[in-house]
């Protein structure tokens, strides 16, 4: 006897900041019986993934990796194993993850310098420069996708400045990942990590990471153990490296999910999903504009995978939201911290990125937004 | 282009410890096409996820939560949240995950006390009332099922010393919930985590834990934020809770799997569930014995869910295990630590609990041995 009946949520067009929509291969590789995590054909599989997220990050670090939680966990990964109590860090906060950076390393003892902008815009090389000139910082942290506010950080070329000043450059690629142009090993990038469910369109769970020489250097010559035993890559580049010493279960059936994921990335190729992304961006943006709707970030810096959009005033936009889940089965998502009530954020990323999509969310809108 | 064939891992039978096999439901459930995790649906679905839950735990604790990793996360979260710099914490160390446990604490600046007892061996209530004279303790942590011993710490009764001594007490029940007698209320535990792989036979990828009001008292008076930002109940308590606050994003799929894992649970009657695993532990320690096979622990103090059996002098204990998964299909596990080269660990653990498979374990490992 169950109290419960069976699982029966309706499917959805995911245009939130996350999940997108899994392709059917994708859920039906999860579902494949699972083997032991120590398992020959699991160790296989392991070096698998790690080798299609070197293709996807543009990189040949060894230690490259899916992190056993969601993109957060990457993001506390990325922090905590290069930072010990007493390190200075200096974060760009221009939106939502920039602030949970800083409180990241606030916790594990940083001195933590910001350089701010406000929400939507980009920090340019020089702030970056004249930032470290005035106090240096072992680790610089920057977002390069920022799904609260939609714009893209250019990271071409701080990583020499970072590096100039004796630094490490973390870079934010939740929402970039598989959908944007990013290039880890020619822009030089020491630590960068994601999650799954943003352009890789795998359910979340698992947020890859990748950490390069430089950065392994500084791992290594720690004083003191990382103040996370799970997260602590001291110890999982063990487990992932040629030895596989046990430190936790990996998550199986979600490893399944991510291989198949990559498999469709570079399937798709690498150059022509980030293409994908870019033209049905620019179709969703027109859309808007052709409502009358004001976008937030200027063209210049905008996320092919992430849009904001100003609500137009008296309109309640939660109203809106709840009405095109309802009668259109479209998720949008409204805005976090100073976008609270002020703007929609729309995803369009890896499989969600789709003109078929970017057809119902326009007529949807049109018209619930009276706008015919 | 892809470098990588379709998925194809042959099927297993898996009887290490963990992951289990998973029921074809699960995995069914775990492929159904995702909503987002702040979905009106997957809000009704994490109230029922947390309502199973409690039924599995045998507790009315409204913080009770799949939290976002796998079960070394959970012990992280059960510790971190109530442990603060200086905190004094005793251990109860008769195996691997006690000494993780010592190490987890210590990352938090806890000061560690030890009491320890061979592995494969229990702790006596009065030990534990003992050591806490000699030094009272904030938090005391046991392990109720030694995945690497096979020992089932008795826990009743233990909690009302730990309470005496004005401290909460943790248990780690990675390898008994679900298929272990547990009652967290009766026995009046503070905290318990557990993972999704073992007796719930969902994949790896989730950690259920259960906070009583006592810890919820201490969490609510700690000074200082929780060291580690993903597992911060503070903000996770708001996330599960009423509210919803965004804090990550729950995996949902996971969270489809971990469902219809404790629908089964549900269905087949928890009491009834302990009682299969303990009949079916009884026919496989028959088995072993009979190939003249000695068992670590003694019967009293023997888990149903995790058996370990000493590998016979001469035996080539790897070579044994990679025969019975090359010619078998079946995966079993060696020993960790101090039962590295001389114990084998047999896990019968939620769907993997089946007379059938106990068959073809001991038919094989009679083989192998020469038994016949």
């Amino acid at each position: 006897m169950t109290r419960y009946p069976d699982l029966n949520t309706s499917p959805r067009i995911l245009l939130g900041p996350g999940p997108s929509m899994v392709h059917p291969r994708v859920l039906r590789a999860m579902a494949h019986p699972l083997v032991g995590h120590l398992d020959p054909q699991f160790i296989t599989l392991m070096n698998e993934v790690q080798d299609l997220l070197r293709y996807a990050f543009r990189t040949k670090n060894p230690l490259t990796i899916p992190v056993s939680g969601t993109g957060s966990a990457g993001m506390e990964a990325a922090v905590c194993n290069f930072v010990e109590p007493g390190d200075s860090v200096l974060i760009g906060v221009n939106g939502y993850f920039g602030e949970r950076l800083c409180d990241i390393a606030g916790r594990y003892g940083a001195t933590v310098r910001r350089v701010e902008r406000p929400w939507g815009q980009v920090f340019d090389p020089a702030e970056i420069d004249a930032a470290l000139k005035q106090h240096p910082a072992k680790v610089v942290a920057l977002v390069h996708a920022e799904t609260s506010t939609g714009a893209r950080q250019p990271l071409e070329g701080i990583a020499d400045i970072v590096h100039r000043h004796g630094g490490l450059l973390i870079a934010d690629c939740v929402t970039s990942l598989g959908g944007v142009p990013l290039e880890i090993d020619n822009w030089d990038i020491d630590i960068a990590y994601s999650g799954t469910q943003k352009c890789l369109s795998a359910p979340p769970g698992l947020a890859p990471l990748t950490v390069g020489e430089r950065a392994r250097d500084v791992l290594r010559r720690r004083k003191t153990k990382v103040a996370n035993w799970y997260l602590d890559l001291t110890m999982i580049e063990t487990y992932w490296g040629s030895n596989r010493t046990y430190h936790h279960t990996a998550p199986i059936s979600m490893n399944f999910a991510l291989r198949e994921a990559l498999r469709l990335v570079e399937e798709e190729g690498l150059e022509q999903r980030w293409e994908r992304h870019a033209r049905n961006a620019r179709e969703l943006w027109d859309g808007l504009e052709a409502l009358g709707l004001k976008l937030v970030v200027p063209a210049a810096h905008r996320l092919p995978s992430l849009t904001t959009v100003m609500v137009p005033d008296g309109v309640d936009e939660a109203a809106i939201r709840r009405r095109l889940l309802d009668d259109y089965n479209v998720e949008i998502a409204g805005g976090l911290g100073a976008f609270k009530g002020k703007a929609w954020r729309i995803g369009l990323m890896g499989y969600s990125s789709s003109r078929e999509n970017i057809l119902v969310l326009v007529g949807a809108l049109e018209r619930l937004l009276g706008r015919r």
